[in-house]
């Protein structure tokens, strides 16, 4: 394995002449692939005995290469009848969710056969604005996996109800592609914003759309007409929300790529894919796969893409179509087909050759005609990306005590108190009014009851540095049940959704004290205490959401987090993720921010409560 | 019909507050076509009963549209069940082929369906240079027709060896594409300066390339290995020169867009398609239509992709993937699928009414979401275009006399002279050697011989006015055989492939001096001289090659000349046609450019040869 290997590209434009001296002959090959059996997904055939020949790392010629020159810098390889496939495309991924960096997770999901993503770094930016769209975009070079940075255009999720280390507006929007740190628009989550005419969402779809990208859409409603229509009209290009046959079929017909989700927690593709299996005959060029998120549990065990693709298949859908779905209909979404998704001539040269088409058995992954993964394993050696102080010294909080987690009350008499439930499984909470009775002036978590504090501190600071930041200081605690802690037991996670404050959350003041401080002391992540004591950490530096170890790593802390979470008497599977949750106040019912306690209920807009009910 | 029509575009950036608030019904639309079939080429399936809203000429619902106000300013369509179908897309026209402007050329072809033409205009160029392409452009904006001129890239055909009006560089198209005038490349006609790397071809290629732009392709070869694989890896995009089913297939295997021709002389489309129609299953989205050529003759009498989709519905490919090949398809070869070629949301309001789907009886066609034609007829006046002097005045050549065309010889003995042989109604000529005897020192035709002078005329002005012409006077006189013109008959004509410089072909050299002078006193044209008269005129104003008249006047017009050509002896059909490619000397075998003969072997370069044979 070649060490601290870089890998370099190079245009089209600038090298024609090689790339026909190649392909007719006068000029050796840097690469051929002999005699693959070539999924063509641009007529949904496949070809037997065909060679590859590549320059540049770019495809010159697919059929017989037997008159091109070849050397000892030839590398030729015979695929043996093997298939050859074109590498899979991402069209909406949360490299965040793996938590780890964009260079670990190109490590973990290229021996899988993804060879470009489309990643949309919404929660890094929530963190650090618009340094984090050209921080990942920086820390992606290099890589033999495409990266095509999304521009995060919600940040945050409801301006005035919280406090995110950084707000997107549509000037961020346009640097980020002027610049060439984004190279599309990622997902526009505030769906309502766009079809109920907000100023600020439509100046960033203006935005996205004068810059001539494609727009990535979230329309997280069943509503399959007018408001569907009205959300495409405004130029978006595809979207991932649909749950049902009929939203992944309406969204085709109306000409919006179908982005059928899954991931390791939302598993809508089996559903959706019905669309298809269901409708013989139809037109499946709408129709892509994407991962959404997934965690790096999912990526060490089962795989990326070509774990969704296996399922597809399994679904009933032919392999050639499936293959379309992450390749060139992928391409079209991004209106990148004349680069990437097909192994046609002209194109760059990533291709998997696959020894198992409906297993998806891939022998070796090339990027740009580069061999980076053999049976499953990479072959070269990804370095790490050299991140600013900034970026992984985000916490900005002084230790806590216990003085910050207490919630004061007038007199001793029992009061009525706001209590989200988590639903472990679920995204949304309810709420639930519980009586809690005050002991030496303050309400407490009372375990027995399960009824736990929940904590959340602001923890950015400004993106100018030296600038005076109101939200400095400022933090809400309140009450949650449905996790059913021991006593003495707490979790804190600077992983809070969308603002990744620092969520505590613990059933003693004291337990909450000691995981607060021990994710301060790691630059955030996670902590985990039980019985008073520290059992698991899970070190995140990266604006802390994202580890700088490899998915392996992460996914082996991971586990012992959620070991610690059932050793702290929570019965439920991967409950870390319900808790991160619990400030997400773009979902209903009850949740909670930096600046307070936040309703969301049916058809109204989102509201502060308070957390002890008048009367 | 309203005076004057000027169509006016908005784009959608602009107003996606206006379009959401129609979409979901808080505004009015400016139309709703209610209750049509939409023939929804997303998914290749037809949807009943469907209503479409449009507000600024953008389609904002695809569905219900009963929740939409409708005011006094909204139109309301009432399709009756009648078939909704996009706007058909021409990825590959010369308008210069019906011998009309633009403008003219929209009016023609809009009742027939067409919305959106990539118009190469490679003759023109061929007379201004880059100022055509401006030229085009602007006299098509305010068109309800979309049209995207394509750059021309092969100006002259061969350098050396004749002399155009201009030449285009990659600075050229450089420039055309940063203005705005172009929005693709032209056909890349020198693919053998393409694939053997030439590197004018090839900083043409990088200049399109590098401006993003999609490049289309002329592949003139039967070679579908290396040829064609080194053509589409330089980074062509479409090709429409395939005249076999393999050669179709091959393209769409390659990922290149496999432009089946269909015009008024070539007839591919019938053979290629073909490929579709032996091979059920085939995912056809590389596979458009074209007609590349069309005659005002074709476009009066028969139409333009209408007739080319019945065609192919009759050759047994379902009609919806045949509306898919002139609308979606297109579209995603142009990258425009964003725009144009599908109704739905976002997208331009280009729609046809159709009553029959397989006669394609188009009962309306819709710009933008303005009536343009009905039963066939423009229901908006297209008024002309006020071109300026330099484009109708440039036939650059003062009257001619006898003494022009005198082919001097040395002494009486016989000689023998290199003729073109033409071959009616194909585009290569033959060299045949015939034995002359001079009489009084020159060498004459021989009617009685089937022997015809033949004469071209350099005709233009260079680009910088003022700026010194070396190629002013050239001219060339030869013989042709294969036309059987009776004596004292001629004809001359500007259209003249590819210089387009004054060709004149004739009996005898008076005749030929008065087809000559008929033409130069139009500022272009054809002209035909029977019995000494002239019989015919075709006036072709602009840069010699189109008229500022219908396609209808036009084509009676052509007629005239040819029934001029008929009463000259000349048996065949549209012999003006093969008499125009007397010049082009990118063709096998023998033609005459302004600088002499000019022979073309195969798999030789051209050479200029002499007109007498020694020995």
């Amino acid at each position: 394995m070649a060490k601290g290997y870089v890998h370099r590209r190079t245009k089209l434009s600038q090298v024609t002449q090689d790339v026909v001296a190649t392909a007719m002959g006068r000029e050796p090959a840097d690469l051929i692939i002999k005699n693959g059996r070539l999924v063509n997904v641009n007529t949904a055939r496949v070809q037997d005995g065909v060679d590859i020949a590549v320059r540049h790392g770019l495809i010159v010629l697919v059929g017989n290469a037997g008159h091109i020159p070849v050397t000892a810098s030839t590398k030729v390889v015979d695929a043996a009848g093997r298939y050859v496939l074109p590498g899979f495309i991402d069209t909406h991924d949360h490299v965040e969710s793996a938590m780890v960096d964009v260079r670990n997770f190109a490590a973990a999901v290229l021996p899988h056969g993804t060879t470009t993503i489309a990643c949309d770094n919404h929660e890094l930016t929530n963190v650090f604005g618009l340094k984090a769209v050209r921080l990942f975009h920086d820390a992606a070079e290099g890589l033999p996996l495409k990266v095509l940075v999304a521009m995060p255009v919600c940040v945050p999720s409801i301006p005035g109800f919280e406090d995110a280390g950084a707000t997107i507006t549509a000037a961020d929007v346009t640097t980020a592609y002027s610049e060439g740190w984004a190279a599309l628009q990622g997902e526009q989550m505030n769906f309502p914003g766009l079809i109920y005419g907000d100023p600020a969402v439509h100046a960033i779809t203006r935005a996205s759309l004068e810059a001539g990208q494609v727009l990535t859409g979230h329309y997280a409603s069943l509503a399959l007409d007018e408001g569907l229509n009205a959300f495409v009209a405004a130029g978006i290009t595809g979207d991932h929300e649909g749950t049902t046959p009929e939203g992944a079929m309406r969204r085709a017909q109306l000409g919006c790529y179908v982005q059928q989700r899954y991931g390791s927690a939302w598993l809508d593709m089996p559903n959706l894919i019905r669309a298809v299996t269901e409708n013989p005959g139809l037109d499946t060029r709408f129709f892509t796969l994407v991962t959404d998120d997934v965690s790096s549990a999912t990526l060490v065990t089962s795989g990326h893409l070509d774990r969704v693709v296996r399922k597809a298949i399994r679904q009933g859908v032919s392999p050639i179509q499936v293959v379309q779905m992450v390749t060139l209909n992928a391409a079209q979404l991004l209106e990148r087909s004349r680069e990437i998704g097909t192994v046609s001539p002209g194109r760059a040269a990533d291709m998997l050759i696959v020894s198992d088409l409906v297993a998806m058995t891939i022998d070796q992954v090339y990027c740009d005609g580069v061999l980076v993964a053999e049976d499953g394993e990479l072959v070269v050696d990804i370095t790490p990306y050299d991140y600013p102080t900034w970026a992984v010294e985000s916490l900005h909080l002084d230790p806590l005590t216990a003085a910050d987690f207490v919630v004061p009350a007038v007199g001793n008499a029992p009061v009525k108190v706001r209590v989200m439930r988590a639903v472990p499984g679920r995204v949304h909470t309810e709420e639930v009014i519980v009586e809690v009775t005050p002991v030496d002036g303050a309400l407490r978590a009372d375990p027995a009851r399960d009824l736990m504090k929940v904590a959340i501190f602001y923890r950015h600071a400004p993106v100018e540095a030296g600038a005076t930041d109101p939200a400095k200081g400022t933090r809400t605690v309140g009450f949650v049940t449905g996790l059913q802690f021991d006593p003495a037991v707490a979790i804190a996670s600077t992983v809070s959704h969308d603002c990744h404050n620092l969520l505590v959350l613990g059933s003693d003041d004291d337990a909450m004290v000691a995981a607060a401080n021990a994710v301060i002391g790691i630059n955030g992540g996670m902590a985990v205490v039980v019985g008073g004591k520290v059992v698991a950490e899970l070190p995140l530096p990266l604006g802390g959401l994202m580890a700088l170890d490899s998915a392996a790593v992460v996914a082996k802390r991971v586990e012992a987090i959620e070991a610690g979470l059932k050793a702290a008497g929570c019965p439920y599977d991967s409950a870390e993720m319900t808790i991160s949750l619990l400030g997400l106040i773009v979902i209903e019912e009850l949740h909670l921010s930096n600046r307070g306690l936040v309703a969301l209920k049916p058809g109204q807009p989102p509201a502060f409560v308070d957390l002890i009910v008048e009367g």
